[in-house]
């Protein structure tokens, strides 16, 4: 490569700063897509879509390994200075939970597939059907924070996870008493069990993010008294 | 600080490795407790166990952090060359294994909490209990994997999995056997559920860590093709 200028490396650097964002972009959009479909395989027991969705986990696990790879390339040809260094590492945590959420949504995909064939009532669904849309707005909510380094929108993801908490509470117990009766009820709502803890696990993982765009705007871990000063203000 | 001659440099530096290292270990070895003592107060019903597992894992909370700003502070202030860098960047996935495992043994001991008083057999137990002996194996042996970076004890802990996995759903069936036999079991045996699915998680984290331990030793991803020639191996 020819002997650049100072500009050209700064500006280089910078554009590849921006791929690593814009790499956590496109993978934050494919989980939400791994979301989307595993939840409708699973409501729907779309044999199809559930093994779509399984199958292109491997490409979420392969963003993941390359946004590290990126991540720690730059770390070790730049020497980037403290906020950009804790960009590139925040980075690496996102694609981390980013993962996780993909593996969450596989889980889903997995258990529509055994579900198939079992004596599976529609009121059933319900609960899950409304905890998989709080959950996607969560990762939604939870990506643009990201994105936009808004860290009032980081905060709102954060306090809105008691109430995917609360349906999550609400819905287990729901399933219990379908299971008490009667036993046939028994093996499909235990999988619909699982299913719900994934999605609060989904919810968990969004919150983390969140917590990280925080950071990664404010410098500051967010603490719960913030939490608790950002409720009451939107109140006011 | 005095300017320091390049050995001093060269000293404090792998100093600070070690002492990296050393951070590891000792998160490890909290882990390593923290299984201990969450599958023991479910085993034993013991609420004072329980309870000091849960307000342990701030401390786990607060020893991945340190890891995380050590880790990132040396890459800032040294220019770690490919090997130390990628040691550097282990540690920070490490540690948040290691963390997750953490969660894993808090749910434990939150879960002991919640089956306190119902109907729960001695039976019900059995599995659980060889599952948690199985999965305290495997962190050991990916912890040590690690440790001493061991790229043949790494590919045993990765083999293994499968022993754990196979006990989950050997587990998952009988569980399922006790909730159809009588409604008053379906409580306690989702909570056992659970658990069984939180130990099958945790072997799920040692897999990670070993394979993280192989990749440090090796510089190369561990393939099934490997897992597979060293099974034959050890066979002949």
């Amino acid at each position: 490569m020819a002997a650049p200028g100072t500009d050209h490396i700064v500006t280089a650097y910078s554009e590849e700063l921006n791929t690593l964002a814009q790499s956590i972009a496109e993978m934050g959009g494919q989980v939400e897509l791994a979301i989307e479909n595993g939840t409708k395989a699973l409501l729907k027991l779309d044999r199809e879509l559930a093994d779509l969705t399984i199958i292109a986990d491997q490409r979420i696990d392969d963003m993941q390994r390359r946004i590290d790879d990126m991540a720690v390339s730059m770390i070790a040809r730049r020497q980037p200075m403290a906020s950009d260094l804790r960009a590139i590492i925040t980075a690496i945590h996102v694609a981390n939970d980013l993962e996780r959420v993909g593996d969450m949504a596989k889980q889903l995909a997995r258990r529509s597939l055994k579900l198939d064939g079992l004596n599976l009532q529609p009121t059933f669904y319900n609960g899950v059907r409304n905890m998989t849309a709080l959950v996607q707005r969560q990762v939604k909510g939870a990506l643009d924070a990201y994105a936009n380094r808004d860290s009032a929108g980081a905060i709102d993801v954060c306090n809105r996870d008691d109430e995917v908490d609360a349906m999550h509470t609400s819905l287990f117990r729901e399933l219990l008493t379908y299971m008490m009766e009667d036993p046939r009820n028994i093996t499909p709502c235990t999988q619909l069990l699982f299913c719900a803890k994934s999605l609060e696990r989904i919810g968990d993982h969004a919150t983390n993010i969140a917590e990280r765009a925080y950071y990664l705007q404010t410098g500051k871990q967010l603490t719960s008294e913030v939490q608790e000063l950002h409720r009451v203000q939107i109140k006011a």
